[in-house]
């Protein structure tokens, strides 16, 4: 046999750009207990009824992994969510919520769209958030093509 | 070496029905700047709550992205939100943005259960509606399975 | 050609344990019909006001594919849903509903976060939960990494 299946997967993934397919793709292919890649999970948030509920599952997320180096996640916030985190008005309990994860790794991403619609400009949210100019939903459904897993609180 | 990698993957895809690993491959496989394909999103709504919200996040993915040539989204509809969608009922700015959606080729697709239960037929609904006979939780992981990426604002 | 497609794929499957790339393949490589393996999804229940719609979603899912041997159902529940499911006060009708989609195989996954905030225990809960130690949101990006598709109605 010319090419054991290993030695195939081994070829392909170097050069394959963060594919949904190939992130899924557990590392020791053939092994009994697979070992997958670092999980990579966008947030989706809009409710501003759910802040509070989607930074504790971000939590708990990181230490159900066993710390932020098991894990990448990205928080994209759109529509009504957004405006909870307006440094001006956020709760203190969200800043220091937000400062932490920030340490933990997490990317905080917020839908151009949303902003205008706000009239906010980037530094009037807490913290450090990339803008997503192509809008919120586009930012999720491109990172889902990167191989991001979705979770929707 | 008897197998590019190129030439490997191009093997494999001319054969391969949409499944979602391939279609979340990048087209150029290896190239610094990946290409991806036509991204394919299935949009979830069940909460009548969020039909004018859903119907922004459509219109904003497709001008995110570049154009309706650019994405194909497919709105699944089941629950309490199909009433909404009733052409007696619905609102002068939904059936407008419903038809403009369709125009940018959006398709809808309503649930067959939901059709059921609440009484109504496919002519009912504002504008052109495929029915879920299977169900409209199906459809939307037939979908997934197809390669169609999930948002659920 | 020393490979077919089909035999490349053969040699490479039997040693994946269930990444999302593989299950999302079509078994039939390379036929006109696609034929896909069973199903798996993960259902995301976090809302109280939400357990009934899910419950019947899951039932309906399973209908709609053909029977419960078509479809590997997972149902993660965490949050304040969860207190729906403590069997001192459950509804005579979700206990029936939970009661016959056991039957039907869905597995119950409880977030053992939330078990510790509710002061509860698995004894606690209608029927066989499943514990998630790692937390509910973990599970489910795990189950996802596994080849499951996720529906959050």
């Amino acid at each position: 046999m010319l090419f054991s299946r290993r030695s195939i997967f081994l070829r392909l993934l170097p050069g394959l750009a963060g594919g949904a397919a190939v992130s899924a793709l557990p590392e020791a292919v053939g092994a009994n207990t697979p070992v997958y890649p670092v999980q990579k999970v966008v947030y989706h948030l809009s409710e501003p009824t759910r802040v509070n509920f989607v930074m504790g599952n971000i939590k708990n997320h990181i230490d159900g992994k066993g710390g932020p180096e098991k894990v990448k996640i990205v928080l994209v916030i759109h529509g009504p969510a957004l405006a909870a985190f307006r440094a001006s008005r956020a709760s203190p309990d969200l800043r220091r919520q937000t400062e932490m994860r920030a340490v933990d790794g997490v990317s905080f991403v917020a839908c151009g769209n949303t902003l205008k619609a706000l009239k906010l400009q980037t530094g009037d949210l807490l913290g450090k958030f990339d803008i997503a100019d192509e809008g919120g939903v586009v930012r999720i459904a491109d990172l889902q093509q990167q191989g991001y897993l979705y979770i929707r609180p």
